[in-house]
């Protein structure tokens, strides 16, 4: 059983072996050959005496990739409290494990002996898959020709798309838009040091729109970021949560994929049957910030097809440079960290990566 | 994180333990401070050249109890085949782990830190897991002066059931009946000696229903064993699968109440779009094998009360010496990992068993 630290995975990793296992992962799931289980919360609310004690909330998502013949599970336990700031009360979590710590894990199974291959902390991957998924999205429903990236937001998870759109465009130019003028700057500065490449920040939103023919949204923001009366012939947009992009847009994309059409977790709330709290009625109502359901009826999200029929074959590809095409909803599947894990399981291997801890420790001689 | 080996773990644990544990949960669950995730199941079928090839089940559940401030999850990673048995296809896991072992793990996180507080097999857990629940419904719903325990089936399940009914009632007797005679009889001499108990083999199993005062069915059989026509007054009756029970005695129960209103798993089948395999289709209709909930068409599953509903005093007592009462559909639900493995951790911390491993190892410093 090979230990890896979110340390060593995030120098395993590669944009590149994300994109190739996912890619052959969406393929798979296509073809049948790959699944997902639905996300499972249980959010415990308040202890009995103190109202203002941090919520627990344990997660799992399960996916397994049969090409590969891997399984994985991933596991956070997050403390989580509610803090208000500008844009409403903000869901936070807490590293309060020994040592200032955030406890989330990656568990990675053969389908062949049933023996835990592999054991690690999430964040790096959690971080890559996401990129790389939308860019999966750029590479089969963006224009072969596009060269100007846009960014909204500059945080890590915009670093990741960054990197990864990157591989799949001979992309000439960045524009990044965020409302922290100074963090956006040194996130260009950054950026452009790291890509070899022009990445610069943008002074207004529609800056953006005017220029980019890929447009990503990975921002914290509850307000809609890309909107359709901003969208030009031939552009490829995508957000990680659904409610960053206006009803507008996605009316106006004439291919419209989404990565799931789950739209929250099955959870499970304990809490003593007590008033719920606030920060927790929004948890309940969807998991994903700012995203209303309601405001998007007009959309079937229940219809609409998947990343993994684009890649499969089966689904709607790009006709013309002139398509104005989307991907959203990139929420986490199950099946993301069977495939990228297990890549990063095989670099860890060659490498001689990692702590071997005995098989033996994770297994047992007696009937389950 | 302390490390425990299901060797470590059954030596630790205790039909007292399981009973007390049980008995806070089911408590804190009827009064909304505990709760169990449903459980999900993928299954990978068979793989795209070679249909012999077993299957592999991936399974999850979780559960938290808030009052001892854990929440667990366990994590089955079976490799399964189905056998042709005199009953028809018999469901069979194999050990193909390294050593020739199974892997199911419970892993026990804190709900005030987060942190991975131990990790160990599920085996020693999952068996008296079972037996300690149906103990608990004899507690609350059996006669006070029942002397005579009838038993069906001599596997472990068997014994475990024994061991935590006879915690419960003051057992003047046991009478065990099981259709491999020979078995049976190795069965009772090891727990007679075990219990300091009579303990004997029926040569029918109607005899079991003359004499007993409490029913237990823990048998693999597809037929139904507690049979409505041999019920007597006052008798407590109990089954882990719901099918071993005929629909007679469900109705001539006068207080029936249930573990889970649950009937099977979220489950996923990965298969590639082929034709699924007999034993398969058995497992995705309903998991608990020969239960066939159209047969018991009669029974209003979703509204029977539950043990969490007695315990915590808010379901049916029994009301009397002549009442007929029964607890059905024993299956497992994420919280009572979280109850027992609770136990057994805190046993194994004050005797120093275990190996700790740093905590470190299974947390970051990333935000996941």
């Amino acid at each position: 059983m090979l230990l890896l630290s979110d340390e060593q995975v995030q120098d395993l990793i590669t944009a590149d072996m994300c994109l190739e296992s996912l890619e052959q992962a969406y393929r798979e799931l296509g073809q049948g050959w790959a699944g997902s289980s639905k996300r499972t919360d249980i959010i415990t609310a308040h202890a009995r005496s103190d109202n203002q004690e941090p919520c627990h909330g344990l997660k799992s998502m399960m996916g397994v990739v049969s090409g590969i013949k891997v399984g994985a599970i991933r596991i956070n336990s997050d403390i989580i409290t509610w803090l208000s700031s500008e844009a409403g009360m903000k869901r936070v979590k807490l590293p309060k494990a020994p040592g200032g710590r955030y406890t989330a894990l990656v568990l990675l199974f053969s389908t062949r002996t049933g023996e835990l291959l592999s054991l690690f902390p999430d964040a790096s991957i959690q971080r890559m898959r996401v990129g790389a998924t939308s860019a999966l999205g750029a590479k089969y429903l963006s224009r072969q020709n596009s060269e100007v990236l846009g960014v909204y937001g500059s945080g890590w998870q915009a670093g990741a798309h960054l990197m990864a759109a990157a591989k799949v465009r001979n992309i000439k130019k960045v524009l990044v838009y965020s409302p922290n003028r100074e963090r956006c700057r040194a996130f260009c500065s950054q950026m452009a040091s790291l890509l070899e490449m022009e990445v610069e920040p943008s002074p207004e939103p529609a800056d953006v729109m005017r220029a980019a023919d890929i447009v990503m949204s990975c921002t914290n923001s509850l307000d809609q970021v890309i909107l359709g009366k901003r969208l030009r012939e031939g552009m490829y947009i995508c957000s990680v949560k659904p409610g960053e992009i206006d009803l507008d847009a996605y009316e106006r994309a004439e291919v419209l994929i989404l990565n799931t059409r789950q739209a929250g977790p099955a959870d499970y709330l304990i809490n003593g049957g007590r008033e719920v709290p606030p920060g927790l009625v929004k948890e309940r109502k969807s998991y994903i910030d700012g995203f209303d359901p309601a405001a998007y009826g007009r959309i079937d999200w229940q219809n609409l097809p998947l990343l993994s029929d684009v890649i499969s074959g089966k689904g709607p590809q790009r006709e013309s440079d002139a398509q104005i095409t989307c991907f959203s909803n990139n929420l986490g599947i199950g099946m993301q960290f069977a495939a990228v894990g297990h890549a990063v399981y095989r670099a860890a291997k060659e490498k001689g990566i990692g702590k071997e801890l005995p098989s033996e420790w994770f297994s047992q001689l007696n009937h389950p």
